[in-house]
């Protein structure tokens, strides 16, 4: 890691892979011989086509697939900003090393793997509302433990997180971003109560106002109002892009570390799909903003990377058609018969 | 077979099995205890409790599912309301048969089953701007080989089909239920010029006009104005019903059978999840009307059974955190801590 996260940061986005051209013609061209009307599977055929753009092959393959969860504390979390006590983010990272979360059955009825990163549970992101989150030093070793993530080379990185109050850092970060009122962007994250909503939106309101000075530039924004998770989700999302590995982007909290990148550069997502619209706060204005549609809508709202591990179907769906399928000529059927 | 298929098909849907209300009750119950906010598996909670309720089990599972495809011709295909030719419906047949087909991948990389139910290929319904679509005799016989379909018990049926003009059909079907004009129900099917989707249009509406005499019974509709496709999928859901086992419906065409059991007793597709909003025409009102929201919206339009297939990556996640997941008690995890 070197010493300065900004720099390292701004040097790959400067370098950043983009998406092989020719095989995304020779993959719609598939997709227009596959015994089928032609845009009859809709956004099925979109996600195939996507895959062989950034795997450089006009038949990409999903062989493997890999769900990171990045678990963390927040001082914010103090504040009663959450209905869920601090302790619960440790208890849940057991939760999974025993199999006992929603990931866990997801990521097994579906073929996923699962890798959980719980980073310093111990010691808390400051409390945003009255400092940074993480020092420089504590962002960048973030950032680079986040990076490993696609060091596995899977075909597909689903992102997730789980830390108590880590959606009033995402709606600061949002708060931060996109500008509007502290209460356009804080939810009801594990569903809290009114008063506790209120004591939320008010921990945004001050944590933005403290670090305004700083705010200018996203990178700032990710240490000040962020966490380890969200510099970590970061580190994974911009890894992945340099090894070409799409990324599947789960709901609020991951696509506040999301948004940072795309602030500092809007082509940082272009390998990133959103897996599902969540029912928290304000995710369908975000994914707006990013210029994502996303694959599902089940009214989710838990985290640990559940809504994009669950389009993971949709995505081995789409492959599976574009490479199995017959075209016309193969099945011997007759093409169009317009009059 | 009984003599009248009228009288045969009320007296079933006099006496429908009902969703057990204890198993309702109890898995709901499961639900609050698991390692997850209140509801914040949005329509995975509720997936897990209707299976629940129709297996009559507190714990349900899905071990193995079935998709069934009703493939039949249309003697309105002559009108020129489709962009392909009649024959292709025999050809997808054979490519259904070869593995070929969209649903073919989609079935084995879900490990659902699928069988193929081609019903008289050789012999299409009546053209029915002209006359019915089908005899009584013919529309006993098909709705009869319907009713075979759930005959291995699965814990799920997925409902499709393949019919080349049977976008026309499923228009037809819902103007003589739900009225409106012609042009509200008729959409591009598998992608017709402007010119084919006038004559689609000009064909349901004259269809309807032909039989209006005897349109206000909901049986009527099915034979005069359906298929074979048509009442054999009508016959596939009440029997599953009879049997108590969930059906996942597919798009336009599946959802004009399902609806020709809802206008006779409203309460004939409780057992129906909408697996997704299709592309085609007005699925959204149809889905309006029949009291169902999609489990997916993926922009699909070809129809296979493919959305209902698809959708059920959505029921094994469901039925998989239901079953799987630690309660809080058994993970040790504290509880709200709401001020």
């Amino acid at each position: 890691m070197p010493a300065s996260l900004p720099d390292f940061v701004r040097d790959l986005l400067s370098r950043m892979p983009r998406s092989c051209e020719a095989s995304l013609e020779a993959a719609r061209a598939r997709q227009a011989r596959l015994t089928k009307p032609a845009g009859s599977l809709g956004r099925l055929e979109e996600v195939a086509v996507f895959f062989a753009g950034w795997q450089a092959s006009p038949e990409p393959e999903v062989k493997r697939a890999l769900v990171v969860v990045f678990a963390a504390n927040h001082g914010v979390a103090q504040k009663g900003v959450s209905a869920y006590p601090a302790s619960v983010t440790a208890a849940m990272v057991e939760n999974f090393a025993a199999g006992g979360a929603a990931i866990n059955q997801i990521c097994r009825s579906a073929g996923l793997e699962l890798k959980v990163f719980p980073l310093s549970l111990e010691d808390p992101a400051g409390d945003i509302t009255e400092g940074p989150a993480l020092s420089e030093a504590e962002a960048a070793a973030a950032f680079a433990l986040g990076m490993k993530a696609p060091e596995s080379a899977p075909a597909l990185l689903c992102v997730g997180e789980m830390g108590i109050g880590n959606t009033t850092a995402a709606a600061a970060i949002y708060h931060a971003l996109y500008g509007g009122a502290a209460a356009d962007w804080a939810g009801r994250g594990t569903g809290i109560s009114e008063a506790g909503h209120a004591r939320k939106i008010a921990a945004v309101e001050a944590a933005v106002a403290l670090h305004k000075p700083y705010l200018s530039d996203p990178l700032e924004v990710l240490r000040r109002l962020g966490g380890r998770e969200f510099a970590a989700m970061a580190g994974a999302i911009l890894a992945a892009r340099m090894r070409r590995i799409p990324v599947m982007l789960d709901g609020y909290a991951v696509c506040a570390a999301a948004a940072v990148l795309h602030a500092l550069n809007p082509a940082a997502l272009d390998h990133c799909l959103a897996g599902h619209l969540s029912a928290e706060g304000a995710h369908a204005e975000v994914l707006r903003r990013l210029g994502k549609k996303p694959l599902l809508d089940l009214g989710l709202r838990l985290g640990e990377g559940t809504g994009a591990a669950l389009a993971f179907a949709i995505v081995k769906a789409a492959l599976d058609c574009h490479a199995g399928m017959a075209t016309f000529a193969e099945a011997g059927i007759a093409g169009r018969d317009e009059v």
